[in-house]
């Protein structure tokens, strides 16, 4: 992880506050499960394509409260000293089961699941959301742009419009788990192999008097992966000079220009005709400025001869939609004796009514497409076959069809790493692989068929009474 | 900084392709200028809070390229050996003026100017775009935030879905200095002094079997700022156990109530009576809930009787506009005899032709507002009275009226730090004074009187001119 300082403050303040009364009523050890999910299907699609989880491991192999860190607790006048003796042994010791990167995930399954001492679980709520729910949103987001560029490779290029250092960091991870081919985020190769890709910015050409000499520096430079950058002047007249440049030199291949402003349709045509012309049919058109999935599908339609994008600020702030809305919700709790008692929040909103249990996802895949999901709950069990039940419209039920397999698994039991992290390709190969078993129609930009991810019929049932047992 | 590790690899590639470029062309040490601008009035608006200062600072003090990024540059195989040997001695020394934290900025006006030898200063460009862009932005939605709930405190909360580890940090920063008066950010509270709040949240009712059992071992942990969640199963109902809850502990007084669901304006305003009918007048109605400036000027609207807001997301993200669309521009470089030309790119986008020049902003006050501000060139000079014309619409001009102050100050000269950085309550300070000196037509929230800040008229000529001569 790339903050050497300790982050167990990166949490809201009420954590703690939490913490300190549990201990103080003897709850701290009572044994609670925590799940986060998300409520709202992102940028108003079909899917989402889970992200983050290799950094929230780090993030939780890490967590120890510093002595700096306590000593600003104890500074703020909140905390009863022995309250903060027992924080400072804090050592995680819960069991974290999780649905791997790279997979499909909807609106209201659990993405990670917390079982262990409510103390522990409950300080564990604003850092886990913080690192999944952006995580999740651009793998989300880069699966959509990369969709609508496909077959083309998309580059991410967002730092400079990132939201800060880790939004630059973070997204450039979760861009590639969703399909992007490179980015050009220097730091986010070295810390995960990520390729990394670039051309020149517009301040090389007017570093130089003339465009061209320019471009002739250039492309002397790099004999291999030159791509110039047409714009700064007059694309048309730019791409002209790219080409007499790269004529002039023996034995050198233009790989391709940079487009980066105006109509990058006409442009684009245009130039390509140019270049096939001089005989580099090789050389690619590659684009960039504001580009997002509606933009390249619009390009494309209209025979755009752009065949690699660009994508930055739109990627990585995902920007129709800048937050993903995880919630991390108590779900369950053991009694004195030992047992686990089901929990719920109803609040006034029905969307934001929890739901109850020790859930785990059971996803159905009928061999060419997966028909739906089950959310159940390990208390209660499942019986095949299941009943499943949407829970925005409960009249929509199915019988579940096709080979079942069981989404979250083992990460940490009692605190240790039971689970072997896959590399960051695998987890691309995963979610290019899940893509395919999604039909089409459920992977539409605007209005998709909803993926059906509902709840199997012994917890929806356990739900509604516990709705009507709290409501009177 | 929080980041104990490197970050000179926090850059775009192209960023070390083109400096090895220059060292290659002999241009490594040539002086050149360049500035950070944004294009957009963010969120539609009529201002801007500059942000981001101090932490920039802070990472050009650290900046070194360490023996692990110089290694994995290697590993690369596009960087010739000696140039990496090169970029080994990297230790800032460029000239570097900017904007103080807090200060009113607006399109096209120079965030910062950094002077000194080019393969330095276009090294700079990645991350001071990433650290100014995101916090200029978070301080302009809190600015916003803050004048739709004045007088009320506005408390950011937002962490849990802010954009990655420091999206979270540096928003809560920045939110700081835009106005919020606190966060319930606890690192951002440690690392910057920040007041940080905090309340209980739903897991807190449901780890007991009663909601009353939950406010009352709540209450008694925390007599004094006990702020109670009322909305975990029925608002109405939580408010009255609440409130029973305080009659009955003796000596104890209710802070307040906190609603996070429903509709805010109705639930308050009933909430109130039941307050003020047991002599609770003092007890304050927080609110959250997806909450941003529209939101809360409508809910003030309505009567709502919220006296201090809780907002998140849509607050550290900037929801409506999640990234500023700030540049990072070459603008003058010397030429072999040490004399400056200026520089533009014309782009196929009127709205992407850079500024040339090596600029300054001046800003005249007529002792109750600002009457507008003029960018200048230090090369050409400004002489009084300043005629200052629109870039966008040329026919806007008007002759400078008021008091001049020029607005960037020296903070490193040749790498050396030569400012006193202010605290983060000076530059909160400024900020809510600055907004005092702005026109109210101004600060409204949609279609506002823009503000003239514009090219003073010599270096407006010479852009011309610099035009005309790259058009032919």
């Amino acid at each position: 992880m790339i903050y050497n300082q300790s982050l167990a403050l990166l949490t809201d303040l009420y954590q703690l506050t939490m913490v300190h009364g549990y201990w103080k009523a003897g709850l701290a050890m009572r044994q609670a499960v925590f799940h986060i999910n998300f409520r709202r299907w992102p940028f108003k699609g079909g899917f989402a394509i889970a992200a983050g989880l290799d950094t929230a491991i780090q993030y939780l192999q890490e967590l120890r409260f510093s002595e700096s860190d306590l000593a600003y607790l104890e500074g703020l006048d909140l905390f009863e000293k022995p309250f903060l003796e027992f924080l400072s042994t804090f050592k995680f010791a819960c069991d974290f089961d999780a649905l791997p990167e790279g997979n499909l995930i909807f609106p209201y399954e659990p993405l990670i699941r917390v079982k262990g001492p409510i103390w522990q679980a409950q300080l564990l709520e604003s850092p886990m959301l913080n690192i999944l729910n952006f995580q999740t949103l651009i793998a989300t987001k880069a699966a959509r742009i990369c969709l609508a560029a496909h077959p083309d490779p998309v580059i991410e290029f967002g730092m400079r419009r990132a939201q800060g250092i880790d939004g630059a960091i973070s997204a450039s991870r979760a861009a590639f788990i969703g399909g992007c081919e490179s980015t050009s985020d220097v730091i986010a190769g070295k810390l995960f192999g990520i390729p990394i890709r670039g051309t020149h910015a517009h301040s090389w050409i007017m570093a130089f008097e003339e465009e061209e000499k320019a471009f002739e520096v250039f492309a002397k430079m790099r004999p291999k992966h030159c791509i110039m950058l047409i714009d700064t002047y007059n694309s048309i007249e730019g791409a002209k000079k790219a080409i007499k440049v790269a004529q002039s030199i023996p034995n050198f291949e233009l790989s391709g220009v940079r487009l980066d402003s105006g109509d990058l349709a006409k442009l684009s045509i245009e130039i390509r005709k140019l270049l096939d012309q001089a005989g580099m049919q090789k050389a690619h058109i590659m684009a960039s400025n504001e580009l997002d999935e509606y933009l390249i599908r619009d390009l494309k339609q209209q025979g755009a001869k752009i065949d690699v994008w660009g994508v930055g600020t739109n990627l990585v702030t995902g920007k129709d939609q800048p937050a993903l809305d995880g919630v991390y919700k108590l779900a369950a709790i053991q009694n004195e004796k030992g047992e686990w008692i089901h929990k719920i929040k109803l609040s006034e909103q029905t969307a934001k009514v929890t739901n109850p249990g020790i859930l785990q996802i059971r996803r159905y895949f009928d061999g060419q497409f997966y028909t739906a999901d089950a959310i159940y709950d390990e208390i209660l069990g499942i019986q095949e076959p299941a009943t499943i039940i949407d829970i925005r419209d409960p009249n929509r039920q199915m019988e579940a069809v096709g080979h079942p397999t069981d989404l979250l698994v083992p990460i940490f039991r009692a605190g240790k790493l039971v689970y072997s992290v896959p590399s960051l390709f695998e987890s691309q190969a995963l979610a290019k692989n899940e893509l395919t078993r999604l039909p089409p129609n459920m992977e539409r930009f605007t209005n998709p068929q909803p993926y059906l991810a509902g709840l199997e019929k012994r917890i929806y049932q356990k739900k509604m009474e516990l709705i009507r047992k709290v409501r009177g």
